[in-house]
């Protein structure tokens, strides 16, 4: 078992955790609560100049820790493949602005076709906009979402066909993110991780709990603590197979939306010393 | 791919897939529109004379697929959970009481307790109850439930799960109930039904459809049809393994349920012969 979380060294927030706030707000309040990462969602950047939000985050001394996200891939019809494919190229431009070492895909489905089809797509267009996101020094994790999604959000549905992807395309820029939401159930769930770390593809870990019981299917996560997912054995796994990165806090959550954006950030950082 | 349904010989109905009507209603409109095949609910059971509603099935010419459902096994509490196991051994007299020659296990989860102890209690509950299903010439499927149930419904996830422990029973009263509402996701699904069958182990085969977008977590199945599940090419998978037995038709609804039942019957009649 993985050992009790002391400080907030490796702790990592996403930007969609705390939605009300814009980049700014995001980059002043968690800096001054003493967290080091940040993860950056899209929307916190539309009708911003990327180079004043990196001299922000660079004065804040905060590490970015990836952007968020590209993927959303598949499509019976070419046109929106491509236009996919573009808005992937984009966030490799914008992941390089801010300093973001990392893209997490969340790799979609169209519900028009199979999943098999929609797979074929996901991995013709990460072997597409690869040599774009290499030549930058963009890594791009594969993340497997919960197969309650398998109908439009992503046909990657478990950590192993990540990794299966991910030893197709075989380079060491494409990886997986491993987040307890999706894959807590996944009787496989330590022997991949152990895989995944093993071939170095090991390159994100997203933290949040799984309410019993779960009323909505995108905004009804957890605080660490507040559900039945076994986040410190599998925090466990994770470090036991060498990975020493962020614990990233992603969290969407309506109720917790609606609170006083400040003290749900301290109800976090509780969240992060006791049931992480 | 399977060939196209051409009438009703083996369709099954299950009695909560309209829900508004009790069983008696059931029975009448089922087998006046032709359908042979009738899984009951032990809601419908309620309040009746067991040898009164065997009688009326028998008057209808209809067949018993399968009582719904024993189960719900695990619990951080051994009074429940000898609770749980009485209330299966109940659910045995009633099966063979009313003619029903196997029982679908939905075999339950406790929030409170690990997933793997919770499997660990599905098993030993299963085994516990075997003897007095096997003397009633009952028998037992384990139903796999989709993911998104594990933190309160189901400990069991995937079909090679329920394969794996009815392998460990390894008694031919014991075996595998596949739906395609909780599996089609699956990447292994063609290759554990192939194995489940070839253990002769598959004992029933559920339809509906995945909705997208889905809204509510119990009740918003689709009619076949109305989602994006593969459901013909998943039957040819069940058909090709050797399966000869019923497709039932179990579909929760809020909305269908709001409908005029007989009107629905007829939907599901039609969602059968062309979307099945």
């Amino acid at each position: 078992m993985a050992s009790v979380l002391k400080d907030f060294s490796r702790l990592c927030l996403h930007t969609m955790t705390t939605r009300p706030w814009n980049i700014e707000e995001c980059i002043r309040h968690y800096s001054h609560a003493g967290i080091p990462g940040i993860t950056i969602w899209r929307n916190v950047l539309e009708n911003r100049d990327l180079k004043e939000v990196r001299k922000q985050l660079r004065d804040s001394g905060m590490q970015v820790v990836s952007l968020c996200r590209g993927g959303f891939f598949p499509s019976v019809n070419p046109v929106k493949r491509q236009a996919a494919i573009d808005d992937n190229l984009l966030a490799i431009e914008q992941a390089a602005a801010i300093g973001a070492p990392l893209i997490v895909l969340v790799c979609g489905a169209d519900k028009n076709q199979s999943l098999e089809r929609s797979r074929d797509q996901i991995l013709e267009a990460i072997i597409r906009i690869l040599p774009q996101a290499a030549a930058t020094g963009i890594k791009l994790a594969i993340e497997p979402l919960h197969p309650m999604y398998a109908g439009d959000r992503s046909a990657v549905n478990t950590i192993r066909q990540a990794n299966d992807m991910a030893e197709k395309v075989n380079d060491g820029h494409v990886g997986v993110a491993v987040d307890v939401y999706h894959l807590w159930w996944d009787p496989d769930l330590k022997n991949e991780i152990g895989r995944c770390a093993a071939g170095n593809r090991l390159f994100a870990f997203h933290v949040c709990d799984w309410k019993v019981p779960t009323v909505d299917f995108l905004n009804d996560r957890g605080l660490m603590g507040e559900g039945c997912i076994n986040i410190r054995e599998i925090r466990s796994w994770v470090e036991d197979s060498g990975f020493t990165g962020y614990n990233e806090v992603e969290i969407f959550s309506d109720l917790h939306w609606a609170e006083d954006q400040r003290a749900y950030l301290e109800k976090i950082q509780q969240a992060y010393l006791h049931n992480t």
